[in-house]
């Protein structure tokens, strides 16, 4: 048996795995402040690889970015009393404006400045974008209104998980107000194919779009529609959502323009968001039991050049060999931009190095050592590759000047590579039931991986619905989706009520 | 007279032309939430370019970008008394984590979900970084550590101005510790020059670098470096800070390493900013009577090309006419990137248009009507030279051709002249004083735009320096800095102590 880099492996214990590889890879860590973590600098530049590509995006969309108000006056979530209910209340709340000393050598909220009324740290920023955009809004020439935020947001959470839970998170949330209910449905399908392109093309993660079902609707929303990312054990996680939000919002907050007609009518809105969650599902998709894979489009560093350095005199050209070859590197271009080669010239052994960056999954390391300087090579260790059949590390001495030639399609086949598996365990993990026994027996004690079925249901709604998700519960099961672009249903009842099913939806458990 | 875009001039009334700027361009508005501005895309777009140009700076000097909590427990502040002195404890307080139904329609802070430790939204970070940096250092072999914030802070202020004092503000904030206390020192300056550069090249802001008094030193400081930037009105805004915390927080939160020789010492830290405050200081430094005139380097977009349509058949060939132009724009290089070309096609007439381009400062107005595009011409407005001598608007058709082969020069042209204005306006507005009568003099009553003057101290500490800052504050003025680089004081007494003066001071009014 090859012995791996981490403590823990997926086989033995997934989500301690799930842990190691946060740690090991210097992605995040926890911040002794409750439900908060450190997102360090690996994790961090993972993240900066995400925001600037999907910005891109966004913007190419039509969206510009503006900034809200972190606080928001309680008064503004009486307003929207189902949103409000849909957020449990679980929110952080500012009471005082300043700190006194107690006396005791302690720091108390200074009784004397206590706030007229508490302001509610952002757990998502409707209430408060949506008074900007009733006092922007007058005329059907100001529509539509496409605005993006980048910012933090916090949710109070029980129990937290880095990446997929915590109280504090990173995210991006648009918003946008149309003249018509089908401007804004087609808005809310777009950035949902957005994130599912930019899911499958830029992290790699093979996700499925689809509508959720109303139990698992936005508070206020008209639909929801969701990316669903299979995890490696066969959990699902939901990794970005889309709202039609209907009238919903603007009727609340009284977002009104006048018609070419000169009538006055309530706009459509829109959100949607994806957030550090993304991390989550990359570590989950694409993590071995050596660590993290990155890929290439969102490693900060694509390339890490390690010098296997011996403290001698002849350390010195071994450095400047490795100095030239990170600056043909960087005139390389891969997947559309520059080459992100970086030299690690920490001081650590060169061991130490190689295998901090293989827990950290950049995808290329480089070691340059005496010998492979004298013939004019490099030893190269490809992540997604990272052992011979044999078991050995799969490290080849390449030509230098062959491996610069190939390291853009390198990149590329790694990127590449991530994608077909991710994919391929999506596809092969989807099984369909034909009745509710079948769904029980599948997902039976002890099953490993059970992944998701795929079943006809009549798409029940209200206590109906209810009921149906009172026997998922039991199972641990939710309806992730229902996929987009189904042909209709093929024959058949629902193996919920019995009664003619109307669409397929994708059951699994979930993070 | 010239008739002005804006309602008011900077003459007029300085205080009221810069909130008409900000509104009139579109940059930011009141938001409803107390002291909490909105950021519009035109102010957010200039603050992603300078983010964007100062963390290419920020990284090429070797640092590395993570996030830190939002919230901050009560006791980090218990150990750093000096520090929370100075922060004058006006901080945001979370108290509880719930809000519940009063059972009157309303909501409230739920009694049951009060938090054991209060939490105060961050005003800075050094106490929540320092707690990291405390569990990443353990040996010589893990400094320096170098880490840079891109994040919002609160500061609950009593009277707001945007742009320059809001409760919440966006900024970056370095965090470094090093081995030793010049290291640390030497990292204090570098910043403070990467800010300096910064504001020139990019900003176009005339600067002057040098280090703040005692008075004025961030809480818990060795030593505060600022830049200084002279406004239109003369006043000064501190535009950045970089600060030489020595031993000081590293004792507090006992951050210690394990030297070569097995000993543990205390770090030395530093920490540095700046915030969306530079938006105020590119507003109040090149705004002019028609608005905001934005550096091309910061301009969301430095090109604008308005078609001049008229609804009629003909529109869709003068559309396509600005497609092909922004094309060929867009493949220009001007500063260092490609040019930033925008077709601006809301549905609004040409010349409202035009002077929402003037009013939003960027840099090229381009118009394009049926006679432009049958003799194969545009028509060009400069943001910076909008008037000819005789007052009217200087406009010119130009051969399109010949534009976009002038394109990167005209860009670069602009962010040089700004620069150098911004720099003539200091240089022509610092004038020596030698004794504190010619002092009181230069500031008396109903002088307009008096500058700042330059003096010898003697550089007193304590009683006798709060002596010096009264008499400067009863004239309503402050030190600002000791700028960088003297060569020694010449002979001559300190003009408030009487005693041989060591260095030279500006002094001035400041926002």
């Amino acid at each position: 048996m090859i012995k791996r880099a981490l403590p823990v492996t997926r086989e033995a214990d997934f989500s301690a795995w799930y842990q190691a590889v946060i740690s090991e890879a210097d992605l995040a860590e926890e911040s002794g402040v409750r439900g908060c973590m450190v997102i360090r600098p690996w994790g961090y530049g993972i993240w900066e690889r995400i925001q600037r590509l999907l910005d891109d995006r966004i913007k190419a969309t039509g969206h510009e970015n503006c900034y809200f108000p972190l606080f928001i006056p309680l008064s503004y979530f009486e307003k929207e009393a189902e949103h409000v209910d849909g957020f449990a209340k679980e929110m952080a709340v500012v009471t005082h404006h300043r700190l006194k000393a107690d006396g005791y050598g302690r720091l108390i909220p200074d009784p004397d400045a206590k706030l007229e009324e508490p302001l509610v740290v952002r757990p998502t920023s409707e209430m408060v974008i949506g008074a900007a955009f009733a006092r922007w809004v007058q005329s059907w020439r100001d529509l539509p209104v496409l605005i993006n935020q980048w910012a933090n947001v916090v949710r109070w959470e029980m129990r937290t998980r880095m990446f997929l839970r915590t109280s504090e998170f990173l995210w991006q949330e648009g918003h946008t107000a149309h003249a018509t209910a089908d401007e804004a449905r087609d808005e809310t399908l777009k950035m949902l194919e957005v994130y599912r392109d930019f899911a499958e093309e830029c992290l790699g993660v093979h996700v499925i779009a689809g509508e959720k079902p109303e139990n698992e609707r936005f508070p206020g929303a008209v639909a929801t529609y969701s990316i669903e990312a299979m995890m490696q054990d066969g959990k699902a996680l939901q990794a970005g959502t889309s709202h039609f939000l209907g009238t919903n919002f603007a009727s609340a907050q009284n977002i009104r323009f006048q018609n070419a007609g000169g009538e006055f009518e309530l706009c459509n809105t829109t959100s949607w968001g994806v957030s550090t969650r993304m991390i989550g599902a990359v570590i989950m998709v694409h993590g071995d039991d050596d660590g993290l894979r990155v890929p290439p489009m969102i490693a900060p560093w694509q390339v890490v050049i390690v010098p296997m350095l011996r403290d001698v005199p002849e350390d010195a050209a071994i450095v400047e060999y490795c100095k030239s070859l990170q600056a043909e590197l960087a005139k390389q271009s891969a997947l559309g931009e520059p080459v992100r080669a970086l030299l690690d010239l920490k001081p650590a052994k060169a061991a130490t190095k190689r295998w901090g960056w293989v827990k950290k999954g950049a995808p290329i390391v480089i070691e340059v050592g005496g010998r492979d300087m004298a013939g004019g090579n490099v030893t190269v260790i490809r992540r997604d590759r990272l052992y011979r059949e044999d078991g050995k590390l799969d490290s080849n001495a390449v030509a230098r000047d062959t491996f610069v030639a190939e390291v853009s399609g390198m990149l590329h086949d790694v990127q590449a590579k991530l994608h077909v598996e991710s994919m391929n365990r999506v596809k092969g993990n989807i099984v369909p039931a034909d009745d509710f026994a079948a769904l029980e027996a599948h997902f039976a004690d002890g099953v490993k991986n059970p992944g998701w079925v795929d079943v006809r249901w009549s798409k029940p709604t209200g206590p109906a619905l209810d009921k149906v998700v009172e026997r998922l519960k039991a199972l641990k099961l939710t309806i992730r989706n229902a996929p987009m672009g189904q042909t209709g249903c093929d024959d058949g009842a629902c193996i919920f009520t019995g009664e003619p099913a109307v669409e397929r939806v994708l059951i699994g458990r979930a993070y």
